[in-house]
């Protein structure tokens, strides 16, 4: 059982446009990834959607987050770049964030990042092989070297990051490319992980070692704070006493 | 000799409104900053203000920089977010970027790095003696074990940038704090370094080896691509035949 | 609390020869490194010492230990080098390693390391303040901005170390010198944190900080294992059959 | 035009009792090397190969290399651990040391790397198609996005190195593997280079991606010194006045 704090983020628009995404998340992609953190032992979790007054972010919930997971993808700019700052400020502040498959072109991601985040892909639901590249990582644990997800929208490289903190996973796709499927950073007091896997016409966030992995990650992004973040308003701190004589 | 070519930016404010400061930068940080990389046989070096229609920094004038340094202070706030926006974008397709002191809390900056970039600092005019902790670095090439610089300002920890992919140097001051004070980043197909030393009122940039430190730093953040950026549009690429058949 | 099954591993030879050594530390480090831990809820906390059989590190030992911390000095080479290969493929296979301040130079952490590990060094019972740069990092939770020592012996850089995985802490001291003194490596499957404060002629594991990051480094360095050490005899694995269909 | 001092090294022994690999390398793999790198401007080119006396590695050989290749397979055990020793200390003191293929399993980059160096591999002459995940990396100097290797031996992951300092290939396997292929380490004041391609049934040092990737290699890890290598016996500095008065 784990009382870490986790809001489920989604766009929420193509469940309900496309026939085929509602057959396989009817009531959204956010309630799968929630039920799959319940299955894992989470006892705090909440969803929050891009269409709910101030996407569901307010100071209010953020304040009641230790882990945000992000799902998103064809209204990326419809998310206010005021919430987006905030969410910043709340990952500088120690909030772990999990950023999911198409959520690498988020507007959180991109700025998380400083780079475009942008790659290769094709749309052939096609085969992935993930691999484990850091067994002994946090975010790997349970797994085997590797795990398949037998149908998929590809990602391939150069996928344009930041050099991971921790480089996790790789992938293997069928129609010839790789990835770098799960990377860690740190910004701030906070941890971000991306995790490729995920999209909404395959069932794969009903899948047992994609919400191993969400549920693994979740637990190593929750905070574990030296103190409080000390440049909440962006300024530098003056320390006009020196700690030692200066001479 | 290099013809690597450089582009030298500079606010140019505070030489032209504080006497201290025009006594150790007559004609602008800049030109002395310039003149350093040309004791080191830089051919091409040219220099940009803020003043100057589009701060110096027109697509024609980027085209031509391989790398550019800067150096800002008192009106970040000023810089268009056009021209950061212009910067980042060469940046990524693979210009080295040379960032010195203050310009910690620059745009550009904070927008690579997508954190605070904040820090703690103090005005005592205090020793900082700068220790080499990548002694095989290119960066650090030509320098003995450490070097000081007599009086500074200090910047202390926590210094809110995400790890640098090499650290490089680490600085002790005399007031009790310690900085990673050179650091390397990559982003993009672009090479960013920071260096610390350098303030308005103390004449660092006429100093030899704060000199040799940035010759070395551009020759190391000049262009070196596999092939030219993909994501200029910051869209991803569709490639829709497979590399391989999809049985 | 935690049932963690820690081993403390001590040289124990200083406090057997030399009087200051024996009135700070009379029953031998590593009682004063295993009450810490017990103060800090742990439960499964053993000693083992350079004179038992074995250096107190047989196999069965080693097979019931998640975490090994470490602290030599005098006798480095005295331990053997089939005791060292044992550790080092425990390590391989997941066991976390905490090495402490003078085993920077033990057979076992150059072996993981592949370099000298030297640094420069001064006896002068002089100040050190320890600076957290990375405050987010699970082995800094719990402290402020820095913690000081009162009276240390002085280690230096350049510290002939790998870059580390993850930078925790850097120490300023009074005479001058800056040290890289909480670093994280990543090998095989385990986890090592090198933590530089502790001699044998100060009360440094009495303090209260340091207690609090060797307690949080065991915590961290805990195996948390994607799946068995595949290389356990050296050897390479042959996957005869394709995962894929080879045309 | 580079005078860069290059010794490139081979076990030359696959080449005298096999058929198969005399007919792809009649004069060795070294040869082979050596020419590539002349191809690409090298002027100082020597070889050097496992009978020799000292196997061709004296210690007036490795004064004047700046950077040794290293190819080996069916002999790691029958190099001497002096001269592993003594090419390590070279290392540490600054020489580039590029690793070739499959050896992976040699001593001299065990040593450095203090892992296994293990992987999975099959020998099926399968497709290999290496991917440039960091493009402006100078190793990836030249390349598209990626090359092919028609027929290969197979190495997957999990590759048990300690995470590159900069990881610059990944490689695709037509069986359904993944590999990190093109890897940088610093050690001490040296550059090391892991690179997968190239095994003695296979004629890819003759192939043009391969000899650009070698030859980008040696540039990158000729030696850049702060300042000589401080530990060569292995032994602390003892610094014993302060360089700041204390108190």
């Amino acid at each position: 059982m784990s009382d870490i704090r986790v809001t489920v983020w989604n766009e929420f628009r193509h469940e309900k446009v496309h026939d085929a995404v509602r057959q396989v998340y009817p009531e959204g992609i956010h309630t799968v990834i929630a039920a799959g953190l319940r299955e894992h032992g989470f006892t705090q979790v909440r969803t929050a959607t891009l269409d709910e007054p101030e996407h569901g972010l307010s100071e209010a919930v953020l304040a009641e987050t230790d882990v945000l997971t992000w799902w998103g993808h064809m209204a990326h700019r419809e998310v206010s770049d005021e919430i987006v700052e905030r969410v910043q400020q709340r990952v500088l502040a120690g909030m772990g964030l999990i950023v999911l498959h198409s959520g690498h072109h988020s507007k959180i991601f991109k700025k998380l990042m400083g780079t475009s985040c942008s790659l290769r892909w094709r749309e052939a639901g096609e085969k992935e092989r993930i691999w484990v590249v850091a067994p002994g990582h946090p975010i790997a644990q349970g797994l085997g070297p590797y795990f398949e997800v037998p149908e998929c929208e590809m990602y391939g490289e150069h996928f344009d990051i930041p050099a991971p903190d921790e480089l996790v996973f790789v992938s293997w796709f069928q129609g010839g490319e790789v990835f770098r499927s799960g990377c860690c950073f740190h910004r701030g007091h906070g941890k971000i992980f991306y995790f490729r896997p995920g999209h909404e016409t395959h069932p794969i966030y009903y899948q047992k070692e994609v919400r191993q992995v969400i549920a693994n990650a979740v637990r190593w992004a929750a905070p574990t704070l030296a103190y409080p973040f000390a440049y909440g308003d962006g300024r530098a701190i003056n320390v006009k006493e020196p700690l030692e004589p200066l001479g």
